[in-house]
C-alpha cells in the first residue's frame, strides 16, 4: 500500500504517524511545498515578542527525525501540481524538477491561507505581510528593523490579536482595525468589550466598525473607510482564511461552502481513493448540523488520525465540531465554545442568555480574580448551544469544561450536578459552571426573567422603572445609572410602600446575584419585575458613556 | 409554614437560603449549635501558616446579614438536643435555657465529625486537636506559642495533607504518620508517590504503613506499631470523619451505611415532615451505584439547595455523587474523580489502566511543566470508572473535565472527540485528555496490550524481556532498569535481528509512548510483545531504589 498526503502539518503529519503506527509496511509519502513540516503555526506569534525565543521550539519534528522514527518519506520543497485520478498518480514540482508519482490511497492536507481583502494600493504596499507559516514570520522578523515604529493589525480575530500584543511587546505603538462592530467577533459584544478595554488598557489603540479602504505610500499610510488616515511602518492582514483547494478543484473533486472540499463522514471525496482532512474540508458544525469550515488545530489533528484509521479499515467517523478557541490578550483570556448569541439568532433557534460573575477560586484565598461567563441555551428544552468567558484566570478550565458537556450532550439541567475539584486555591464549592446552570434553570422553570444589556434602553422607554439594589457606598465609588430608582438590598422588604404595583420593575445590582434576590422578593409580594442579566457591571463594560458619577 | 434546619454550614444554610427565595412567606429558623454559621470550612487548615491572614475572610455570613438579605432567623450556640416527630418539637439547648420549637418541616444537615481512634493515652495527651470548625481553629493557634516545635499529623489524606504544609510553612518541624502504605489513600499508589515525593522535598517527615500505638508523657511522645518513638508538641489528629447521627437516632430516624442518615431520592428520612442533607446523610456512589457517604462541600451544598426545592414542591431528585477531589501539597496538586483502582477492583469490576504524561500547555511555550494522569476504564465498553491527577498546574482542569465526562455518562470513544480551548499559554492541540483517550482506545480495540508498574517483576520472573528504547544519554542521566535490554526506538527497525522471537518482551522509555510506537513495530513484526504503561518514569517514582545509576 502506498500512501501520498498532501500538506506535512497538523492533519497531513497525523495521517501519517498514525497510518505508521498501524502499518509497518505501508510506503507512506508526505509532500510539503513549503521548507518545514509540522511546525507550531499556533506559537508563531510569540515569536515576534521573543516570549518564544528559539526558532528551532517551533519547529516539532524534522524530515530526518520523522525517517528515524517512523520511516516516513517527507519532502519539503514539494508542492503536488495535479492529481491525475484516473491514472492514481501525483505531479510534484520540487525546485528543480517536475516528476509524477502513483498512489493507491490518497490524503489532501493543504489547509488554509490568509484571505488577501481586495485593498486599493495593495500590490504597491512592501510593508503589508500575513502569518501562516515559518517564512511569513521570516519575512516579518526581517521587516522588524529598528527604524519601525508603527505598527497595524487589520483584523482583530483570535490571531490579530496575538499578533497586536506581540507586536506592541515588541516596542511598537501598535493600531488594530477591525470591520466589526468590535474585536473578536466571534464573541458577542459585550464579552468581546473586556477584551477591547484590556487592549486600550495596555496602550493598543483600536478602531472597530471600519476596514482598511487603500494603502498609500507603498503602504506606509492606510486610508480607512471614513477617510481618515494612519501611518503604519508594518502592517499585519488577519482578516481570515480560506481553504486553499485550487488543486483539488483542478482535479475534478467536488468543493462546496466557501470553496471547501466535499467529504463524506469516512473523509472520502468523490473521487475513488483520494481522502481530505483538516482546514480545507467541510465538516458539520455539530450543534447546528449545518454545513462549516472551522480551521482549528485540535480537530485537524483528529481528522488526520481518523482518516488514517480509515484507509486501514477500522471503523471512524467524522462527527463533527463545536469550534472551542481561546486567546490571551495581555492580563486577560477570553474563550468560546459552540455558538455565539449571534449565530443561534442567525439559526432562528429559540435561546435565552444568562450571565454569571464569579471567583476563578474560593474568594477568601488569596489572589482570587473574577471571571465572567455566557451561556446561550434553549429555555424549554435545556439544551446549550454555546458558551463564553472572560476573565484573568480559570476562563479555560470553565469553557474546557462546558465543551465537553456540550459535546456530550448534557443541559443546563446537568450543570449543578457537576463535581469539580474543590480546594481553596482550585475552585469554589459552587463553582461559576454550576452557578450558570443555577442561573439558567431558574430561567426555564420560570422562577426568574432577565433582559438584556441591549433591552435596557428600549425597556425603560416603554416605561420600566429601573431599581438598583446595590449599597449606597457602590453608587458612589462605582457610579450609577442616570435613571435608576435607589433601594439597598437589605432594606427592599422594609420599603416595599415606597414602590408601585401598577408599575413594571427591571432590577439592577452590580452582577446580577442580589439582583435576582430582589426580583424573587419583588415577584412574590405581587410587582412585575424582571432582572437585568449582566446587571450594572455588564451594562458598564458596553456602554461607559452613559454611567453617571457624583 | 415554618421549616426549622439543623445545622449552619454548607448543606443548612444552602436550604435556607434557597428557600427563602422561592418562599418569601415561611418562617425559616436556622439552629447552630457552634459559634458560627456558613464559615469555610475548608480554609481552615490556610490560616494556620497565615496564607489565609484574616479570620474575618472564612466567615462568609453573619446571622445579622442572613436576617438582612435573607430574612432567616439565624441561632448560633442553639442545639437541637431531641425532637419529638409525633409532636413536630424540636428541644432547643441555648447557653442558659431550654425550650421546644414546633416545626412543619424539619431539615437535618448536622454534618460529619472527625473520628477519634481509641489511642492508647489520648485522654491524658493535652496537645491533640482535630479541626473542623473555627473553635477548633482557635484552640490549634492558642497552643502554637513558640515553644511549639515539633508537629505530627496523624493521617495522611487531604485535610491531613494541608495541616502537614500549613504547619510546616508556619515554621514547625512536621511529622505525618499514615496508617495505609502511601500517603493519600484516595489514589492510588503510584500517584500518591508523586506527592510523598513532595512532601519529602519540602522537609516534611512521613512515615506509612504505620498508626500511632499510643501517646505518652501527655502527648509529648507518640509510640508507633513498631515501638519507635517520636516527640511531638502539637499533634493533629486527622483520621477521617463519621455522621454526627447521635440526635437523629434518639429520635428514632433509619440509620444505615456507617451510621449515616438513611433518606430517599427526595432527602425524606423514615420520619414524615423530616428530611437530611450533606455529610451525615447515606447517599449513592453514582458509578457503583452502592451506598456511600461522601463528605464533601459540593455535593452539600446541591443538596441543601434541593432539599428546599423538594420542600417548596419543585421537583428534585438526588442523583448520587461521583466523589471529586483535590489537594494542593506545596508545588504540585493531586486530583480524583470517581473510584480508584481499588476501588473498582473491590467492586469487582472489568477493568484497565492507562497513565499518560503531557505539559499542562504547548510544550514550546515558556513554563509549562509535567502532569501525569490515570484513567481506569472498561475495556469492552468503554465506561470510565474514574481518573487521578498529578502535577504543578493544570491538574484540577483535567480532573473537572473527566468527572464531567464520567456524569455525563461518556465513554473513551468520547475522549478524542473533546474540543478544548487551545492555544499555546493554554493547552495542547492534542490535550493530554484527548490522549487519554487515543490510549485507552488502542488497548480496548487491541492494538496496544500494556501491564503495570506492579506486574513487571512477576512478568520478569515467567520469562518476559525487557527492553528499554530510551537514548544512551536518557539512560546515562536519568539511571536504568537493572535487567532491561536496550536498544534507541529510532535504531529498532535496523536491528530487529537482534532480537529472539521465540521470546516475550516488555517495551519500556521514559513516559510510555515510545515504548508504544516500539511494541507496535515490533507485533507487526511477529514479536509478542506489551508496553509497561507509565514507563521509566512511573516505576522510577515508585521504586526509586530499584533503578541502576552508571
Amino acid at each position: 500500500m502506498k500512501v501520498i498526503i498532501i500538506g506535512g502539518v497538523a492533519g497531513g503529519m497525523s495521517a501519517a504517524t498514525r497510518l505508521r503506527r498501524l502499518d509497518e509496511t505501508a510506503e507512506i509519502v508526505v509532500l510539503e511545498k513549503g521548507p518545514f513540516v509540522s511546525f507550531a503555526n499556533c506559537g508563531l506569534p510569540y515569536y515576534v515578542s521573543g516570549e518564544i525565543s528559539a526558532k528551532e521550539d517551533l519547529l516539532v519534528q524534522t524530515p530526518a527525525s520523522l525517517q528515524a522514527r517512523f520511516n516516513l518519506d517527507v519532502r519539503p520543497f514539494h508542492e503536488a501540481t495535479a492529481i491525475d485520478s484516473a491514472k492514481k498518480e501525483v505531479t510534484i514540482q520540487n525546485q528543480n524538477e517536475v516528476y509524477r508519482e502513483k498512489y493507491d490511497f490518497l490524503v489532501l492536507s493543504p489547509g488554509a491561507k490568509a484571505f488577501i481583502p481586495p485593498i486599493l494600493g495593495l500590490a504597491e504596499a512592501k510593508n503589508v505581510f500575513t502569518l501562516r507559516n515559518v517564512p511569513d514570520l521570516d519575512k516579518i522578523m526581517q521587516a522588524l528593523t529598528s527604524e519601525v515604529k508603527y505598527a497595524t493589525v487589520i483584523g482583530a480575530g483570535f490571531i490579530g490579536l496575538e499578533m497586536a500584543e506581540n507586536l506592541q511587546k515588541a516596542g511598537l505603538t501598535v493600531t488594530i482595525i477591525e470591520k466589526a462592530p468590535h474585536v473578536l467577533p466571534p464573541l458577542d459584544e459585550e464579552m468581546a468589550c473586556f477584551v477591547q478595554n484590556e487592549l486600550v488598557k495596555n496602550g493598543i489603540n483600536v478602531i472597530t466598525g471600519q476596514s482598511a479602504a487603500a494603502f498609500q505610500q507603498a503602504g506606509q499610510e492606510i486610508i480607512l473607510d471614513d477617510g481618515s488616515s494612519l501611518k503604519s511602518d508594518i502592517t499585519i492582514l488577519s482578516v481570515g482564511v480560506q481553504p486553499e483547494t485550487q488543486l483539488a478543484k483542478d482535479a475534478g473533486i467536488q468543493l462546496g461552502l466557501k470553496g471547501g472540499i466535499v467529504v463524506d463522514e469516512n473523509y472520502q471525496t468523490n473521487l475513488p481513493g483520494i481522502f481530505a482532512v483538516g482546514d480545507a474540508v467541510v465538516t458539520k458544525q455539530r450543534i447546528t448540523n449545518e454545513e462549516a469550515l472551522i480551521s482549528l488545530a485540535s480537530p485537524a489533528n483528529r481528522q488526520g488520525r481518523q482518516v488514517a484509521d480509515v484507509i486501514f479499515g477500522l471503523p471512524r467517523k467524522n462527527q463533527g465540531s463545536i469550534g472551542t478557541a481561546i486567546v490571551r490578550v495581555f492580563n486577560l483570556s477570553a474563550a468560546v465554545t459552540g455558538l455565539s448569541e449571534r449565530a443561534v439568532q442567525q439559526a432562528g433557534l429559540d435561546y435565552a442568555i444568562v450571565h454569571v460573575s464569579g471567583k476563578d477560586h474560593a474568594a477568601y484565598y488569596p489572589g482570587a480574580t473574577e471571571l465572567t461567563l455566557k451561556l446561550i441555551f434553549n429555555p424549554k428544552t435545556g439544551v446549550i448551544y454555546g458558551a463564553q468567558g472572560v476573565g484573568q484566570k480559570g476562563v479555560d478550565k470553565r469553557i474546557d469544561i462546558l465543551a465537553t458537556v456540550i459535546k456530550g450532550g448534557q443541559t443546563i439541567f446537568d450543570l449543578p450536578e457537576l463535581e469539580f475539584t474543590y480546594a481553596p486555591p482550585f475552585g469554589s464549592a459552587k463553582d461559576p459552571v454550576n452557578m450558570l446552570g443555577y442561573s439558567a434553570i431558574n430561567i426555564a422553570e420560570g422562577l426568574s426573567q432577565n433582559i438584556q444589556w441591549y433591552n435596557l434602553a428600549d425597556e425603560m422607554q416603554k416605561g420600566k422603572l429601573l431599581l438598583d439594589v446595590r449599597s449606597k457606598s457602590e453608587l458612589t465609588n462605582n457610579g450609577r445609572f442616570s435613571q435608576a430608582l435607589h433601594l439597598p438590598l437589605d432594606t427592599l422588604r422594609d420599603n416595599l410602600n415606597q414602590l408601585d404595583k401598577t408599575k413594571s420593575y427591571i432590577v439592577t445590582c452590580h452582577s446580577g446575584l442580589r439582583s435576582y434576590l430582589a426580583e424573587r422578593i419583588l415577584k412574590q409580594n405581587g410587582f412585575d419585575v424582571v432582572n437585568l442579566d449582566g446587571a450594572f457591571a455588564l451594562y458598564k463594560m458596553v456602554n461607559p458613556k452613559e454611567i453617571d458619577y457624583e
